[in-house]
């Protein structure tokens, strides 16, 4: 990997000179809180040498010139709630914080679209689309925290992935400040287009290393007014899985399809102390929400989505409460009471492969001692593995982690998947992106990101060694 | 404009050694069956100095290794259907035809996918999905002659965009062979993925310039099996044009939603000899289909469509038949009819601008002495403008062509339009391309095509002037 030049006294005076002396940041207890993102392992946390806090883009336009000039990284930090260490400044340098770019610029109603600036939460948007009745469809279980620039630079996925698709597949355009300082806009409010290349495109999922999002504008839906949540229970968990393939065939068009296995089940009504939940003990939960633009439409998609249930075998389906959402909120943070280092995994493979990939993820667990919970969004082919540290020693737990990984992401190439649904690969999946991925592939992104930023200023250590 | 090397006896020779001597065209009366597409002006056409018929991604790699060795470009061709001069070799060259990559080589029903070769015809995949149930959504208006391929390569549109999106939206993956000869896949058979940059996004819609597509999977969803196409007829634009937001805020999620001017109307029905259309004098038919997965769904959208039709200004609302499409899939032959030289463009809109752009383009066209017609896919803003030459010298029609463009492309952009919806760039307005695209945006066009094809080998003279 580069290295780059230290950020010098004037450095600092000059990007003091760009946003006002009290946006760029060097107290050493400042710094501090941009050490790391989600993730909770100290080993991986590295302090920027400095932060800056731009107001717009052109600020930010400056600040990059002036990293291509002195040849310092800069990381970009949106909410920072990355699970793949992709805020985390693993070369040094500068941490480009995009909290003050936090305004809605306009919500068109008759044009069903908004722009916003890239540093509003997606909350936020989800919450102002409501409120004039559309939707904004992108909907990362981070929602609350997370900025919008961040699900536009991972492709954030999450809940309603089924019905709606990722993030990619909510955005119209994007302004972005180039890897040499260019302020350029990619993508239009258009439906279809077909003039030159598709840059926005090309942006999204780039994780920071193209160019720096400061602005985004929005597909809004029509907000579907019914809506039903299901819970089928099942104690087989090749039951649950292998009735996906049929609830798609359907037609019924969900909008989640979620997975829990039975730790999951027990530690998330432990976490939010609920005490009589249906098949505690035994039970694998299937979320099933279905959205749609009419009552008797509504009654008749349960009516199929409960038979397609019953016939898979589920021992019990129910109509989902607000306690079974609020489960799924917190699988995450359930497993904070079990272990205070944990890891939680991204994996995704094809929709019909799910099954097989899950039977054999927990076939590989069992040779490992540490505990393996997997919770999912099988609609979409998507799932999360964590596994917990409990009080195994660093190197043990090293040295198992990387084993197990091994194994799950080349079962996972196997079939057709990826290592990464969701979260990205950051700087945290860096080397499995390099080991992974074929040589083709990977020569082409690195020829791309080469080209756009030849000084690999943005984000340097993650996504690919370029 | 970059220089070439001739095609010497030396390369025919190697070329033959590669794909066997039958698949490699020199003769002069085979050659002119590639110097045009559907472009009809004879300025615009060229022979290529030869041809070749490979029939695999290998062959292929092998050629573009040759073509970089040899420093000559290579022009790829599909179908043959490109209304932007986008298959013919403007600099000479070498033609690569892609027809003998014509097999389907998968279907896949639990997975709802299917991989063809690139040189397989559209309707073919549409038909083969359809016999199991299931339905390829990709529909371009020459879907019975137009090969995938070049449908990935123009991100195509097409009839149900409303409803499905475009090709960019049916795709899994592809296999390409880059500008430099490696082979390539791009993309999964995912739902979610995070994992590095997205290529294939990037090379849909890159009309040949960053690869030759050779091999793609798309995605196949459930077929509704009920379906139904109204036929609104209006006498006043306006009223059709200001009903297109009502109608998709409305949750009908309308296939389709087509516009045909009056001049249309008379013009198809005549060309089909269909003696009673109504309103055939003054009439704008507005075709919108609407397709669910039950019975009564499809009357509770019927119903919802003919209220909104008949509450903004239809003077009659009817069930269509097959003649209305019939009607409307020849829009485009039924011009010949008129005049043998016209020239049909492509315009994109934000869908909330066509009724202002429809109607600024009709007032712009009442300064020129051609015909104007249009007819467009009003729900997703893209409209076809169609100007019939009839017996005007070749001066005077290029000089008004020239200035009804420049005003209409200005006006588009003005609105946040774009030159192309869904026929791309291609040779024919790659200069308009030039003049309106911002600089910024240009550059980084130029930057990737220039990293990804150092010796512009691939399709020159299309999309950016590299």
């Amino acid at each position: 990997m580069k290295t780059y030049q230290p950020i010098t006294p004037e450095i600092i005076d000059k990007l003091k000179a760009i946003t006002g002396p009290s946006y760029v940041k060097t107290d050493r207890d400042i710094l501090l809180q941009y050490q790391t993102d989600y993730e909770t392992n100290p080993a991986m946390f590295r302090v920027p040498e400095a932060a800056v806090l731009p107001a717009n883009a052109e600020e930010i336009s400056q600040i990059v010139k002036l990293a291509n000039e002195y040849d310092f990284p800069i990381t970009v930090r949106g909410g920072g709630t990355s699970l793949a260490a992709g805020a985390i400044p693993v070369c040094g340098g500068l941490v480009l914080s995009m909290e003050r770019l936090n305004k809605i610029i306009e919500l068109n109603e008759e044009g069903m679209y908004m722009t916003v600036e890239a540093g509003v939460r997606t909350i936020d948007m989800q919450n102002e689309a409501k409120k004039v009745g559309l939707l904004y469809a992108g909907d990362p279980s981070s929602a609350e925290s997370c900025l919008i620039g961040g699900n536009l630079a991972t492709n954030a996925g999450g809940l309603r992935a089924v019905r709606y698709g990722v993030t990619r597949d909510q955005v119209y355009s994007l302004e972005i400040v180039t890897p040499t300082g260019d302020i350029v806009e990619c993508g239009r409010i258009l439906k279809k287009c077909s003039t030159g290349y598709d840059l926005e495109q090309l942006i999204i999922g780039s994780e920071g290393t193209l160019g720096i999002i400061t602005k985004v504008t929005v597909k809004l839906i029509p907000l579907p007014p019914y809506r039903i949540d299901v819970l089928a229970i099942y104690t087989d968990p090749k039951k649950a899985l292998y009735m996906v393939p049929k609830l798609l065939k359907a037609g019924v068009d969900p909008t989640s399809v979620e997975y829990m296995d039975n730790s999951y089940v027990r530690d998330t009504a432990d976490y939010c102390q609920y005490s009589d939940m249906p098949h505690y003990e035994d039970g694998i939960y299937v979320i099933i929400t279905v959205e749609t633009f009419r009552e008797d439409e509504l009654d008749a998609k349960m009516d199929t989505v409960c038979t397609i249930c019953e016939e898979s075998g589920a021992v019990e389906v129910l109509e989902a409460d607000d306690r079974i959402w609020n489960m799924r909120r917190n699988v995450q943070t359930s497993c904070e009471m079990i272990s205070k280092v944990f890891l939680t995994d991204d994996v995704v493979v094809p929709v019909h492969k799910i099954a097989s990939t899950i039977e054999k993820i927990m076939e590989i667990g069992e040779n490992y001692p540490f505990q393996v919970k997997i919770n999912a969004h099988i609609g979409d082919g998507n799932l999360h593995i964590v596994l917990c540290k409990m009080d195994m020693s660093d190197g043990e737990w090293n040295k198992n982690v990387e084993e197990f990984h091994q194994q799950v992401y080349a079962y996972a190439y196997s079939v057709g998947g990826r290592l990464a649904g969701e979260h990205g690969i950051g700087a945290k999946k860096l080397k499995y992106m390099e080991q992974f991925t074929p040589q083709g592939e990977l020569k082409v992104m690195k020829t791309i990101k080469r080209a756009m930023d030849p000084n690999l200023i943005l984000n340097p250590g993650k996504v690919i060694d370029a």
